[in-house]
């Protein structure tokens, strides 16, 4: 078999869960909870298995649930989008970014992203036919720099992928980050794909979106999970949010790719989010606790904490514990200090020098972010 | 937008369950039961969803499961086959079939179908940037012309996509339809991918599976649907089974296309299987009863039968009722006896002239067979 992916070997996060579970170390690489979701919405979930509904959904998502999504949008980013062509329920985030990505890229197209950069964006490019051109973020603030990227643009450039609150970094975007890529993009045809899977998971003020950016959003595709806002990684229920003529091309994807997403877990998130409108308003408050918790117990450390604006990941720094890479450091630290991480490194093309940094998921019960940080604080 | 799939609209399947539901029409177009699943297996997804199996699965399935679909196969066709590198658990069939075609396909690769075909192979072809050749299949007994099928094979051959049980005609392939496909491309590069999804629903002694030929299977992506098996078409659990070097492929797209699939109804599966595993052995006596039904309620009617030996639908000629194509004839139908079901031209990309034949699903309770049947005969 001739590989269209030579390169891609198994991703990190199977790699170091694998990892974790065999030397039975605490796992805070792949990012998922180790807590149980909201106990309302498993007995949704359970009740619309027994009650039948289980055929089919439309290849759209169920009117309900896009009727849901649509208000979730109109009530936190004051922004109105149509339920019937504008929403696209899919198999998770990545399936959606997937889609995306395929519908719009063709062959030599050119795609802007922004290193370190979640695993699966540039396989996509490449499965398109697309090649990705790279701005590059560094510790400790991973702040992108827009006169590097204005380079990069040319003819060709057909996408750019964004990502904030951003994984594996946890910074977040600014306001005006939107508007000078707008001003980059905006007398040319190319689209954007805002990857917001983490958009109710920001220790600011309010979170970036291009949702409140109506010139962007009009050339956008915005990718959010319910894995993430609802601690249910495992359903794979996502959406994405286009404007009519996006959200047509991407469905032509869809419909071969999945053609449609689990209907009872479509249909209990549906009812959950129609009952509790308020429930993701909470969800920066119990994730900034235990951001807190972990902060704190790691104070006195050697490991140096970057800073955490957004997301479940905390990011730290270990140059003044060891000269390892941060792979080989993190092969380490599951032998030796029974934790697991994820390197920082395997989300760069070209991972800057002597950058030393790590990255935690604290998705985690307090008692297992304070039983990780005691082991490290040991170093 | 310059759409990568220009000549793709909604599926026929979402059109007419959408005017079927509009007209208020028994919809018999769509391929999905109206009755429920094993109210044990229900039990078991519920539990599963309560008890907490939520967040991701391994990227390839849970280990249960492809532990269940060994066995499986194990007893089924005497094939035995590595649970951890031979078999990936996908959201949906329709995911593996992407899977599988977007990992082996390359630009300008030659890829032979065998048309009626089910709608998603072509897409996902040219999405590959690969091209389709067709050999075509004819009513009334569409049986493959192995002669017409070896003058396709060139050098740039690089996948035959087969199908049997065979959606939408009903029919069955023989053992020496596979041998004849064997001899054919034995000396050559070439893979095949088997859309067994209507494995269990076959009305002859035993179904022809790739899994029962050794040296195609060494060549060969086999995928099935626990939807079609277990009458639960919305949960979009899919299965594919390929040698390691296939497997390897085939993951690599996978894990950028889904990742994994929802987690407790793979885990209900996987329970379900292993605590019953005759139960597929008794999927063909149960429609072979509701075929029969359908094919007696109609026996008096105006339209001519074809045969049925396999999935869950029936082939009616109309040409002694109708000269309307049969796409008009399907609208016609919605509208003025309430009955929805497929043209099967669709499947065509150059369907027959004069061929006028519909598709009618027979997954569905009597009283619906015999109430749709009823309508019909008045014509
Ligand atoms: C799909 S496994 C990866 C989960 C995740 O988003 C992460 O750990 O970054
Ligand atoms: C995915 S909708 C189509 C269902 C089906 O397989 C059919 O009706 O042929």
């Amino acid at each position: 078999v001739v590989s269209k992916l030579p390169s891609v070997g198994t991703t990190i996060f199977t790699k170091m869960s694998a990892l974790a579970a065999e030397k039975g170390a605490i796992n805070l690489s792949q990012g998922f909870p180790d807590f149980p979701p909201d106990a309302r919405l498993l007995q949704r979930a359970s009740q619309a298995i027994l009650t039948g509904n289980n055929q089919y959904s439309p290849m759209t998502g169920l009117p309900i649930l896009r009727d849901a999504v649509a208000n979730l949008i109109e009530r936190h980013y004051d922004r109105t989008v149509s339920a019937l062509d504008e929403i696209t329920i899919t198999s998770g985030a990545s399936e959606a970014i997937f889609d995306a990505i395929t519908a719009v890229v063709h062959q030599d197209d050119e795609v802007i992203l922004f290193d370190p950069a979640y695993d699966l964006y540039e396989p996509a490019v490449t499965l398109a036919g697309g090649i990705c051109k790279r701005v590059t973020l560094m510790a400790p603030d991973f702040r992108p720099d827009w006169h590097a990227f204005e380079a990069l643009l040319t003819d060709k450039t057909r996408l750019v992928l964004i990502n904030t609150p951003h994984n594996p970094t946890g910074s977040c975007w600014l306001a005006e980050d939107l508007e000078s890529l707008w001003q980059a993009i905006a007398s040319r045809d190319i689209y954007v794909l805002s990857d917001e899977v983490y958009e109710f998971i920001h220790y600011g003020e309010s979170a970036v979106s291009v949702h409140k950016h109506a010139e962007l959003a009009a050339r956008s595709f915005v990718v959010s999970s319910f894995g993430k806002s609802f601690h249910l990684t495992g359903w794979k229920v996502g959406y994405v949010v286009a404007p009519v003529a996006l959200t047509a091309e991407l469905r032509k994807v869809h419909q071969f790719v999945t053609f449609c997403t689990a209907t009872p877990l479509q249909q209990a998130l549906a009812e959950h989010l129609l009952e509790l409108p308020e429930e993701s308003a909470h969800l920066a408050t119990f994730y900034r606790q235990k951001r807190d918790v972990l902060r704190k117990a790691l104070g006195n450390s050697r490991f140096t904490l970057l800073p955490c604006e957004g997301t479940y990941f905390q990011l730290l720094d270990y140059s003044d514990i060891s000269d390892l890479d941060d792979v080989a450091f993190c092969e380490w630290l599951v032998d030796h200090v029974g934790v697991a991480a994820i390197p920082v490194s395997v989300f760069y093309q070209q991972p800057p020098e002597n950058q030393r940094v790590i990255r935690l998921c604290f998705a985690k019960e307090e008692s297992t972010l304070l039983d990780a940080a005691q082991r490290l604080s040991q170093l």
